[in-house]
């Protein structure tokens, strides 16, 4: 039993002995751990060292060791350092490891340099990697490992702990086994614990569940992870086209693949590129490519809102204050339609949220943007009045807010919603597009009144 | 073997026959699926249903039916709907629970009710839930179920076996078996894998793992999470000061902590209320309560950009166009910012991002904001000198978003990073302090170096 504090304790001292390349020491220190925990220790160790010194140090463990240090290691660092490895060391490390992670490594390799690795792989394993570089990243094929224990309805159970029993103890763990025909076709499903409690002389075929919840190797990894969250699934089989079973999902992929979601969601509305794989510490060139083109893209919707306040420039010259007060409502409107949006986008990504309920939520929301926009826009307006001493000012900017408010409510529903039904990520540049609507109309709705009410407000 | 779409129909017709108020029928539909896709479907269907009806549906289920209904539902719709029940019928439901699930409904309800419900249970089910009303909801001793199989370390494989089939066939699955001493110590795991691949003669203790990755109560659920994705865990055992364990975070309840953070930390960015219960259906007083109070807050720093404006009023008058370009500086600083707080939001979460790691991200955060400024002001500082003719309004709108952008940077990554290290949460309030930050100061640069350079902007 370790608590989680006595184990920071060694893995510094493991830190602080490969800063000082002393790879023996090291070893040592992780010996008084039990394998498991020594790997992910040995991996958070080597994750801190900088990538010239991984690249150098991986090489000298065990080839397993070296393996589960590159799986542990986020996706980009690792196609970083394996860049870096002689082609002989990384398919040694490649034979290692699990099928997809191996894939993965591969897939973010240039060409010549992943063809030279898997070819001096050993064959049997290449053979279950290769099926894997033909998937996308965010489907469930891209998502899946190959390797996975198999039964047949007509083992008996004493045979199936058998045959469970003679496979590799490197294996994942499979909490569900999954049975299939003569064609490899999936036909059942039958849990660690129904074996354990069924009659050892009794098939497989009498306790399976016929119903096995399955994707296809093209299902969108969105979709398996709200299949996931909603049936309470370990693991997710996924079969190809002709129904055939071809990999699984395992357990700690599907934590992956639910946080690779929240991920992409967060970023998408913040206007950064919904790609999981960035991070804090992914390289300048990534950093740059996943954002520039937004806060491009924000530079035009930014313009387009200065357009219509220039529309306004005779009135603001006549009244200097309105620039005071304009970018209060174009925010506060914004504020609450991104209220809206994290509300719904969130509701979608959950699969709470049906596309048959879109009329029902895009009125209550501009309900609560009435009753949300009449408690701002009184007090803004109170606040405005007394500090300018200009009544009118106050009623203009109240109007203003309130109109805001429910323009930023249609939008903060309706642009989620649509890209859903066209089939797109629902966060995809929600966000830009809800600001640049609060904005323009915003900054309209404001000036606007306040050119109609000019002669009241001077 | 049942496909997604196959199963919809039938939810469909489920669906039908509830809103026909034909309870048989739909059990009959019901009973062409599995026992445990029947539960789920069922509680798919009856949660269409508005809350009046669901509560006049449920009693007219079996007991086991209708506890399964209730802990399909979202935790606000049950506690709604258990409020709305009869306290024999809601604690005959009780019974059938998860202790978990049962307390989270007593703790969402009036305490009379609560109370009462309570007593009316089966002692021994109430029994193994009171203990869990004392933790806080976000902790691992509110997440976790005190309903759990349990080995001692003398037990042989073979016993434990007997032991885990005589057990309810209801209970959760559990992949990992803990092993307790007498004094109900935690002092090992065994996964259910080593169970079935060991001989039945050898003892547990020997086949145990001694190190168990375990939190203790008043752990916050955020600390499960990263856990449990840090060593991809199946659960997470949970005990109190003195070792002793006391419950277990269960795969299904896993997969939530996991989707609740990420739902709260989108909420946070978003300003909304960082409480994962919130939702697209949640009642209007619920989204005004976590809601409204925001949008005030967002008022107050909204006014105080409106103060720094005003502070220039007089530059204004003279050069109305600064109006026009004022939000385009504060607009795309929040933007650049909000991409910063975004990715180290994340990196926090995921536990990627270490506080002694705070330094480097702040520079390179800041060298990138140099960059991306300079690209965008540049392209900023071009238009408005085209459009306008000015070229004095392009150097001066360029150096202020410049200025802006290292100053979102700063913002960006320092508050959340402020906020984690002073034990709160990092993505609490960040978003409108970064607004407030980017609104202010690239008012107070863009309008002061106009002031500054005024006889030139004319």
């Amino acid at each position: 039993m370790m608590a989680p504090v006595e184990f920071t304790n060694i893995l510094e001292n493991v830190r602080v002995a490969l800063e000082q390349d002393d790879v023996d020491r090291a070893k040592l220190l992780l010996d008084t751990l039990a394998p498991a925990r020594a790997e992910t220790t040995l991996a958070e160790a080597i994750g801190d060292l900088d990538l010239a010194e991984q690249a150098e140090l991986l090489p000298q463990l065990e080839w397993s060791e070296a393996a589960d240090v590159l799986e542990y290691l986020d996706e980009d660092e690792a196609a970083q350092i394996a860049a870096r490895l002689r082609v002989a060391d990384l398919s040694e490390m490649l034979n290692e490891m699990a099928p997809d992670e191996a894939a993965d490594i591969l897939l973010d390799l240039d060409l010549v340099q992943a063809h030279a690795a898997l070819e001096a792989m050993v064959e049997s394993k290449a053979a279950l990697v290769r099926p894997l570089l033909k998937h996308k990243d965010d489907t469930a094929g891209g998502r899946m490992t190959t390797e996975l224990p198999i039964l047949r309805r007509w083992m008996s159970v004493n045979q199936a702990i058998t045959y469970l029993r003679n496979r590799s103890l490197d294996d994942d763990d499979h909490y569900y086994l999954y049975v299939v025909d003569r064609d490899r076709e999936l036909i059942g499903v039958v849990g660690l614990r129904e074996l354990i409690i069924s009659h050892p002389n009794v098939t497989i075929g009498t306790i399976m569940n016929r119903e096995v919840i399955q994707v296809t190797t093209s299902t969108d990894q969105r979709t398996c992870a709200q299949l996931i969250s909603r049936y309470e699934l370990f693991s997710l089989p996924v079969v190809d086209d002709a129904g055939h079973l071809v990999g699984v999902i395992t357990h700690d992929d599907l934590v992956e693949v639910i946080e690779d979601e929240a991920t992409e969601d967060l970023y998408a509305m913040a206007n950064v590129s919904a790609d999981s794989d960035l991070d804090v510490f992914s390289p300048w060139p990534v950093m740059v490519r996943k954002r520039l083109p937004w806060l491009f893209l924000n530079l035009c919707t930014a313009f387009f809102a200065s357009f219509v306040i220039s529309r306004f420039e005779a009135t603001i010259a006549e009244v200097a204050i309105l620039a005071v007060f304009q970018s209060i409502v174009a925010g506060l409107g914004g504020n609450s339609g991104t209220q809206t949006l994290a509300i719904i986008i969130r509701g979608i990504a959950l699969g709470q949220l049906e596309l048959r309920q879109a009329r029902g939520t895009v009125l209550r929301e501009i309900g609560l943007a009435v009753f949300h926009g009449i408690c701002i826009g009184v007090c803004v307006g109170l606040i405005a009045w007394f500090w300018k001493g200009i009544p009118m000012l106050g009623v203009v900017i109240a109007l203003a807010v309130i109109g805001n408010f429910v323009i930023a409510s249609i939008a903060g529903t309706l642009v989620p919603l649509t890209l859903r039904k066209l089939g797109m990520d629902p966060a995809l540049a929600s966000s830009i597009f809800l600001t640049a609507t609060t904005d323009s109309l915003g900054f309209a709705l404001f000036l606007g009144l306040a050119t109609a009410f000019l002669p009241y407000l001077k």
